[in-house]
């Protein structure tokens, strides 16, 4: 195939798919984007990475009314700059997604880049997620917080995601159907999880 | 790990999942169970094998509203054979299904076995999916339909196996996180896909 190997990672809070993404990019030798992605959507769009990182996954009401009322109070322009800031966050996103997978081959956590790269070729869209009680403990371990904490933080990140997944994209985050592959990374764990999309890559970049 | 390996695999229709499984049953040398399941849920109940086939996945209505109205119109003795009889084949089918994985392993297709097996060790339990249009080739090939009448046949599919497994588990049917590993049967095609859960199970056994 012509085109770079693209695998968008959608993962649970707390389910060690950032890690996972990290080391399948590694052992393929290919890029790996996930907060970076809010420094590169900062240059593009002007605003800084602190207040993306702040607003990116806090909006609410619906994407599609923002993006009327946008218009609807403007001369008719429709850019970035005149977009509610959430959305302007979004479109940046969307573009630095795109440019990116134009040039080389990538590992991309979050940011809905499935939806955003839908239909392209060579791109696999993978689901982490774990049961919440590994969840919890991973992120109790992580974060150095107690269980009532850990599950407060979860169950807020858990909306959150969800709020902005379907926000963007008007499908349920974590349907089985919207990826090639959803995997439960307490089965195996973080290594063999890995090690698994590792394969997977393989046996479709020889077909 | 002392108990049987059991891989059940939820499946969309036309998914090939039922290849798929019966694939990693003959591969990693265990019994395979689909519609095999009808005849030992026939021989438990009494009922007919033609008789269960036509009614397992077509009830209506909530499995507890059921089950109240068995309870309130009899004497209070409670069992199969005075349910309603979609509850009764159901139940008959888990006793069948939590027997077999008592005693050897298997792939089981279908029959919510990832619901009836919950918390049982030793057991991996799969959705496999692929995109409508591969869905509807494939239905048009293996029943020898037209285009229109696959896709009827594939809506009345999903909204009765999602119905089904809605009204015995409350769980949503095709929500990732109530499987192991999901996987799109036309990212590697059923032979890669079925020699990937045969790859997960051994790396699962070595554990």
């Amino acid at each position: 195939m012509s085109n770079p190997l693209i695998i968008t990672i959608g993962r649970e809070f707390g389910s060690g798919g950032h890690e996972i993404g990290a080391r399948v990019a590694k052992r393929l030798g290919i890029a790996f984007y996930d907060k970076e992605l809010i420094s590169l959507a900062a240059e593009k769009s002007g605003l800084s990475d602190e207040f993306i990182e702040r607003h990116e996954q806090r909006s609410h009401g619906s994407f599609l009314a923002g993006l009327a009322a946008s218009t609807t109070f403007t001369s008719g322009y429709f850019s970035p700059q005149n977009m509610p800031l959430s959305e302007s966050i979004f479109i940046s996103q969307a573009q630095v997604i795109r440019d990116l997978a134009e040039k080389e081959s990538a590992v991309i956590v979050g940011r809905c880049a499935d939806y955003i790269l839908s239909g392209r070729e060579n791109t696999i869209n993978i689901f982490i997620f774990a049961p919440m009680e590994k969840r919890v403990q991973r992120v109790m371990e992580v974060y150095s917080l107690d269980e009532a904490e850990a599950m407060k933080k979860l169950s807020t990140s858990d909306k959150e995601r969800g709020n902005h997944y379907f926000r963007y994209t008007d499908r349920k985050w974590g349907k089985a159907q919207n990826y090639d592959l959803c995997i439960n990374s307490a089965l195996l764990g973080l290594d063999k999880t890995a090690d698994m999309i590792v394969d997977l890559a393989a046996i479709e970049a020889r077909d």
